[in-house]
């Protein structure tokens, strides 16, 4: 019944949150002389939020989130020097080599051929084309799809999109958010994948009940129901 | 024969190079006690293009860019208020309305039904699904189709997406590099409209013989081949 899989990218394929939250801690110690590193990163979360609206997800908001939250809490005495440093945090971060999260190749090889295979993320295109073909997942895919949210309204188009019936999609993601909730209330089937991190505007608490959603350990046991 | 036509979005549909032109003389102006205006523009069009490859296109890469130049040509001497102005500009640029180009609704309301439209645009995801919405042209299109960049490879991997052969794949936009000359390559269709100003990186001279290849002067003309 199943036709397409979709999944989601940042920490379900590959460690995402562990590098944003490793460039976060940079950033906390850059600014240690002015706040506890605690509060610059509650600062930072708060400007985050508040940008995601006009910037969206990714890097390059998280950069401008940085430079607008350090001028901020340093009453803009931050040096020159310092704001180069926060754009060489960026940089850096974008360098980053792709680590493959475990059991995901296998879970890909197997799944191909049988499904067609997306990628749904809501990150930044050229980020997310470069991770993937850091990667050497993209031969399991048969497109990207990049989403600007990933709320109902926005599995909708993709289902329409994909020209199938919302039965006949499945995502998996590390999030019960954005990955998870939406496909199900659309009559499609969730999986999810926790991982380890979860980053603070992403974290949800709940136990789900339904019959198209499964609680996996680990993406490897995706092969135990598709 | 034609099954797709794809229209770039930014200076085709709309105008956007004005904007980022009006961006960019806010900036020269901020920082004219340290070089000349047209000094600034050229320092800033270095860092943009060193950029591109990391940062990608949009206002978010050119905002970072905007940052980065500033700190270079003050010589780390730039104030935290002047550097709170560039991003304010940034934001003020999100903002802007959208004004469409005169003659594009009518080219849509005359194309649709007859072909499957898609909207082909290097932009931010997020950017571009703002400024579609503000200007009411959604509903002409099947899609949008974000591209990371817009080279052979690209329209390659777009037309196979869309199912179709290169044949009955048109592409109309401003840019003779990015919408036309590749998109030739391949054996589909090209049109060109002009647009009045051409960001210096995609000014390309040279007239083009082709078969599949039509200058236009405007994108009512279009209506006059397909």
């Amino acid at each position: 019944m199943l036709k397409v899989i979709a999944f989601d990218a940042d920490d379900t394929l590959w460690h995402n949150e562990a590098y944003f939250q490793e460039t976060e801690h940079k950033f906390c110690a850059l600014l240690e002389n002015y706040l506890p590193q605690h509060t610059v990163a509650r600062e930072l979360l708060q400007t985050e939020i508040a940008n995601i609206a006009l910037y969206g997800y990714g890097i390059k908001a998280f950069m401008l989130s940085m430079i607008e939250t350090a001028i901020r809490i340093t009453d803009k005495q931050i040096s020159n020097e310092a704001i180069e440093k926060i754009i060489s945090y960026g940089r850096e971060h974008l360098d980053k080599p792709v680590e493959i999260i475990e059991g995901v190749e296998e879970v890909l090889q197997k799944l191909k051929g049988k499904y067609r295979l997306v990628m749904a993320t809501k990150g930044d295109l050229l980020d997310q084309e470069r991770k993937l073909k850091k990667s050497g997942l993209d031969h399991y895919f048969h497109h990207i799809e990049i989403m600007s949210e990933k709320k109902e309204a926005d599995f909708k188009k993709l289902i329409k999109h994909l020209d199938i019936h919302p039965e006949e999609f499945a995502m998996a993601g590390n999030s019960l958010k954005s990955d998870v909730l939406p496909v199900l209330n659309l009559g499609g089937h969730g999986f999810h994948i926790p991982y380890h991190i979860t980053w603070a505007h992403e974290r949800v608490e709940s136990t789900i009940e339904h019959d198209n959603f499964k609680q996996l350990n680990s993406i490897i046991e995706l092969l135990n129901y598709v």
